[in-house]
């Protein structure tokens, strides 16, 4: 009798979560360590974040993985000690966690990403101008605009700042604002790439170097946040090109790196294919669709990567769509009702900008998928106003 | 030779604005009080709310109309005397203005409403709780809770209390706070209606009693501002025997009080049909997508019937959507460059939560406009994290 895989990761978010579920499907266990309290906790083993939890954690897990490129790195020398393997690699983690690295890596891998630079957050605001000025004029990093991105962290949104060539900037507060907000590694700066839309590339690579990869997301954003993904993405692009290149461009980042786990790529849809914007060594957001669009998804896929379980087919079931629910309340029971509709609820506190959940729809056809996205749409707000 | 109509409202929104331009297209003339930046003021001749500009209106204006419930009513009596027809007649903009006068208009004439009951402001906390939980007991009124509403104005969710049976109320504060907010001539207090979906019916009534009505038009909110129409409406209910409903409302309606001019009537679609929510005795936000979709716009049908002139067709030149830009600035020129897709742009300064523009798309067929939307919605939220 095998005796049963021990999956460990740090966090305790909603994907950890979603791990959990995964893991207690293929009769995985999952550890994590964590609040208690948190949104993983209903279905994994959590553990404090102290020495005598990780080191409990430690002895109980056969194989260490990430819920996210900003937790657990911190442990790895820990976990390398006991031997136990670390999936992804650590290494590629980092990388992807580091806006200057990540772009480094694509590429020497030749892989198109917008063209960037470092920038010297001590610079003060007349440095900064000359700065940006040399760049706004240096056609081949940017077309109408720049941003300026930490290296860590900075998620949906956060920690950026855009600048257009058509607008006056006052660099002198700016300067002073990048040198309160962002710590080291520092900052990056990066040209606007002039895209129609974004989409993600989702896929999975076995310890053996088996690929699977999913059709191609359409993610659409509000405010910065994720609010919506298609997948299969609608006829709106030339989605058979853009697929082929995407393959390309997921096999080369994860052979090159010997991935092994889930991992979410976004990119740009240009007048020249796809551009990378940034990589998730991780499941991710625009991947939640696959728990009942796809026969495996990309939590379970994930959980067969790294615990050396053969991978599942990436076939679609119909036609989804996922809605992210942000900062609010919905009614589960309303929504939940409708037919091939399903709703994530993370039960974490509701907070404005926060996500608390999501909905996949799952439609026959492109069109029912629309009709079913319209249904949804108009549940989550019945006002009477 | 025919002398030139004079069109004559109070306002200076978009309503008044877009109506202005129906008025130029037709050859007719627009007048409106209000202040000359408004949003109106670039297509039609504005003159001061003070006593020359009114009499200087009155004295060129043909036929007074109404770009809101809410404004022009204090006008009537001067208008009255100077013997300018008033289209549609001021008694029923002055009842849909009013949530009670306009339930029991509908009551009277056996249009199915919410049930609903005025409701005193001066009532403490122990009476209010008392007459709430007396209305959470009878079934007749409520299925799930009660909304309290202001009688007048308080659109887009303001000024509204939403009370269910299955949570605990603050009576105390919310007897303050309804002290407070609300007004002479008060409130009124409606059973939550079970609705699956809101739609909105459109139609023009013209001086001699004939009608057009536009297809329905799928109402989506969000945090209770109209964010989508969708018309003619996707396939996700009963259209064809809602549309007949609709119909025989809007007839009854209009004939009965003799209304001449654009109406759009707000429902919900129930499991025993439509419930009417509340009117509008004017154009409508749910029926701007006709200006593109429909072969005569909302606007140009108001002008027409209040002026005397022939109705035009309401045939959709194909499946139209809708999408409300609130709050935010948006890239025009990219927007307005996809194929079949209209900007609106207001000029009014934007500010949370405030309407300041509009888009629609004109589908060939439902799928196409779900492709549009799902365009349209991307390029609002070009992020760049």
């Amino acid at each position: 009798m095998n005796q049963k895989i021990n999956v460990g990761f740090v966090g305790g978010g909603q994907l950890g979560r979603m791990l959990a579920e995964a893991c207690k499907k293929l009769d995985v266990s999952c550890l994590a360590i964590g609040e208690d309290a948190s949104s993983a906790s209903k279905y994994c083993e959590m553990f404090p974040p102290t020495n005598e939890g990780v080191n409990k954690f430690l002895d109980s897990i056969d194989v260490f993985t990430f819920e996210s490129e900003h937790e657990g790195l911190e442990l790895v020398d820990q976990v390398n000690e006991h031997k136990i393997p670390i999936r992804p690699p650590s290494d590629f983690v980092e990388t992807a966690g580091d806006r200057f690295l990540e772009k480094s890596m694509l590429q020497r891998l030749d892989i198109p990403v917008a063209p960037y630079e470092l920038l010297d957050i001590n610079l003060n605001g007349n440095d900064l101008e000359k700065k940006i000025n040399d760049l706004f004029t240096n056609n081949e990093l940017s077309t109408h605009g720049i941003v300026i991105k930490t290296r860590h962290g900075g998620y949906d949104g956060k920690g950026q700042w855009v600048l257009t060539k058509d607008k006056d900037h006052d660099f002198e507060s700016l300067a002073n604002e990048i040198s309160k907000v962002i710590v080291e590694p520092g900052c990056i700066v990066e040209g606007l790439v002039d895209f129609s839309i974004e989409c993600s590339i989702l896929a999975t690579r076995a310890i053996n170097g088996d690929m699977k990869v999913w059709p191609l997301a359409h993610n659409i954003h509000e405010d910065s946040i994720l609010r919506f993904s298609y997948a299969p993405m609608s006829d709106i692009s030339n989605v058979e090109e853009l697929s082929e290149q995407a393959l390309v461009i997921a096999k080369k980042i994860c052979d090159e790196n010997n991935y092994v786990g889930t991992i979410g790529v976004e990119c740009f849809v240009t007048e020249n294919g796809l551009v990378v914007n940034e990589i998730a060594p991780r499941v991710h957001n625009s991947g939640h669709w696959t728990i009942e669009g796809s026969v495996t998804s990309q939590f379970e896929q994930h959980v067969r990567a790294i615990s050396g379980l053969e991978l599942g087919s990436t076939e679609s079931k119909g036609y989804s769509a996922m809605i992210n629910v942000i900062g609010r309340d919905i009614d589960i029971d309303a929504i939940s009702a409708l037919e091939n509709t399903y709703v994530h609820w993370y039960d974490k506190e509701v907070k404005p900008v926060r996500k608390v959940g999501h909905i996949t729809v799952v439609g026959l056809d492109e069109l029912d998928r629309a009709n079913k996205v319209q249904l949804v749409l108009a549940l989550l707000d019945q006002s009477h106003s």
